[in-house]
């Protein structure tokens, strides 16, 4: 497949069109980002053990039955996805409270809640992410009472899933923000990435932080850290296929 | 019954024990508040008007079978009331789109959602009020998934109520802040008060602010608007009940 025209150029990833009009293909950046992309760095090799690691994620879950818009991956940075369109939503599943939830609701990074956390955020161009509830959506107009629905229960199926596989391989999955765009039939499906840009990951044994708050904290060995991550799922899973 | 020793002095309430152990006496002050009590004023008789507006409500929904802590009023700026434990929860009800909601999310003032808007609170001494969903209620432990339940479910009938109460007397009920407390069985019941300085009421001809909003914004006329409130619903029951 022929890689054409640039048609977004992100801070993080471009996107290219095809001589496919439904496949584009994703180049994951070096650019890491934090604070609503007031805080930049190039960290090189960073895009490669992304792609690595959400390649292999999405595949998963794939097997498991999720729609998602992954196809293939160059095993570089690249990675064929099937065209989408935009929703301006976001969740985020928060299976221990770390981060600005933390300081949030005044509790003690690391606590496991009763029950996982899902928050419904609205996040479009021009604005900050913007914490909302079902209610709120339906008031933007920007999902219907079905869509939710679906990004409910897709969200929760897909950490039912990678929950217990991050643990198996000695991982924490302390929170994931998933992103969710419509296929060219108008279905609602997994897209964006599943990486340590877009997750918490902690060692299961120390705690030890292994995502992008080692970037946004400044604790140094970020991509030595995100490869750990891809190490422990990919040898777990290389385990499972012997 | 007799009033004895004063068990809470708030900016805007005192409430006082008597010799029964099961009721208290709530006193209307004629304090007015905004933004998180950074504002404030004394704006002379909104006590008395608060308390007629909030005791006309209060009973009105008891006799559609909504339990409340309300039990009388002196007909001047006291209530006696069952004495309850606080929940650290509120629920704003919005039937249109106005305040700081409008602002959050970038819509017109004024704007009618496709479905009513019900916005959890964490609301306690010593913070800001915090907007919260669920999964977060669940997390600090404020309240179980029954409470919740119990705490939508009445919110979502006190709308059903009021809302058409307000359009026949030519109001419209924007939106709400509804407390609940705990009875000493344990039961979450209606608790606070419903009131201009808790809801936004317009007038539903032209839309003029009738509510705390008019102090917010330096509209003039606060006392003399929330007795306008006051006068057009009374007026209604009063017809009623002819």
């Amino acid at each position: 497949m022929l890689k054409r025209n640039l048609i977004s150029d992100g801070l993080r990833k471009q996107v290219y069109d095809t001589d496919d009009p439904d496949v584009v293909v994703i180049h994951f950046k070096d650019t890491v980002t934090a604070y609503n992309n007031i805080r930049k760095a190039v960290l090189e090799g960073k895009g490669v053990v992304n792609n690595a690691i959400s390649s292999l994620l999405f595949s998963y879950l794939a097997g498991k039955g999720i729609r998602t818009h992954f196809l293939s991956t160059d095993g570089g940075r690249e990675q064929m996805c099937r065209r989408t369109a935009d929703i301006p939503i976001k969740m985020v599943v928060h299976n221990y409270v770390a981060g600005p939830l933390a300081q949030k609701l005044a509790l003690q990074e690391g606590l496991k809640p009763p029950a996982v956390i899902y928050d419904l955020i609205y996040s479009t161009d021009g604005i900050d992410d913007l914490f909302i509830n079902d209610s709120q959506a339906l008031a933007l107009g920007i999902a219907g009472a079905a869509d939710l629905e679906v990004i409910y229960a897709t969200a929760r199926r897909i950490n039912d899933i990678l929950t217990p596989l991050f643990a198996r391989a000695g991982l924490k999955l302390v929170d994931m923000q998933l992103s969710f765009r419509r296929d060219t039939r108008g279905e609602i499906i997994l897209a964006g990435e599943i990486s340590p840009d877009t997750c918490r990951i902690w060692d299961a044994e120390t705690d030890e932080k292994l995502d992008r708050d080692r970037f946004r904290h400044d604790l140094g060995k970020i991509v030595a850290s995100y490869e750990k991550v891809y190490q422990k799922l990919s040898g777990l899973m290389a385990a499972q296929e012997a």
